[in-house]
């Protein structure tokens, strides 16, 4: 049990640092002094830098998985409006944090999916896991003739949320939520039925 | 003449370096290395790498810019197909590149863009440039009625060319050209009138 307790804990602080700092700029050094734990700690845990952000890619993927689904799944609300008020959420994280830090999943594939095919790979396998959450919602909004259903859903949930990462991006240069206002309105405008 | 020219050529070489690997990543020897000079030199031309950065985002804004504006101003063809050609060409520069590599500007806003307010102002700068090239061409669309007039150029280009951002980064994950394919489809869907 703490074994498992530290691993967890050391994912979570270290991967709070790479969406801030990035997987470069964060060394294993500031991972362990975030945990205050002896370097040896780190390789009984993780064979190395890159084996452990692959974990905390994972663990990150893991915990949004869970609130995507509570607020995606939530049958009290009409399946459209539960995809509008998720990426209202997601906004509203985003503005919180001034649009300065990003997805994990987002910065990892930008900084390091091309360097690392492991790295990409993992990004990857988070991206299709979140955009199928995604499709099923939609296929939702399909059934119940809210969304347009002359594309599938999974085609549907790629380019709602392939599109919003790049207005994260655009967000983050410019520290302007306006933007996210034109992804709103137009987005929502092209899926609805 | 001589000092100039030396100067556009690290910027040049060192820009590409910073796109493959990474800012971070990126020594202020690599590119020194890259241009077979001395240490001195950088700092006779350049105040720190950050400064380097930046001019090197500027540089290649440009080189886009001329390159864009001879795609998008191409009179001889309908505005609706020039954008359509113009995107198709983007995407088989990064096909091209097997999708590692992406752009410039977007690779520097998602590492840095959050540390530092001199790079995320460039950024911002920098896609604000090419967005109200991609907007002239719009609003000539818009004239020609091949493209919708319920949103404004501006906000049409901004749409347009984020969500393109978030399907380079996707396409960066998963090595994955058919990601496109859903862009093209459904975007110019969108914006036809």
């Amino acid at each position: 049990m703490q074994h498992k307790h530290d691993i967890d804990e050391i994912l979570e602080k270290g991967l709070e640092l790479i969406r801030e700092k990035g997987y470069t700029n964060t060394g294993i050094a500031d991972i362990l002094k975030a945990n205050s734990i002896p370097k040896g700690s780190f390789y009984n845990f993780f064979k190395n830098k890159e084996d452990f952000a692959i974990r905390a890619m994972q663990k990150y993927t893991k915990r949004q998985m869970i609130w995507i689904e509570s607020m995606l799944g939530d049958k009290t609300k009409r399946p459209f409006d539960r995809l509008k008020d998720f990426y209202q959420s997601l906004i509203a994280a985003n503005v919180d944090e001034n649009c300065r830090k990003g997805c994990l999943i987002g910065n990892m594939t930008q900084e390091m999916a091309g360097l690392s095919n492991p790295i990409g790979r993992q990004a990857e396998e988070s991206l299709q896991e979140i955009s199928n959450l995604i499709a099923g919602c939609i296929e939702e909004g399909q059934d119940s003739e809210e969304i347009r259903t002359d594309y599938s859903a999974k085609d549907l949930a790629d380019y709602l949320h392939n599109s919003f990462y790049g207005f994260l991006l655009r967000a983050k240069a410019g520290r302007d939520k306006r933007q996210f206002d034109i992804f709103t309105e137009m987005m929502f405008s092209f899926i609805k039925k």
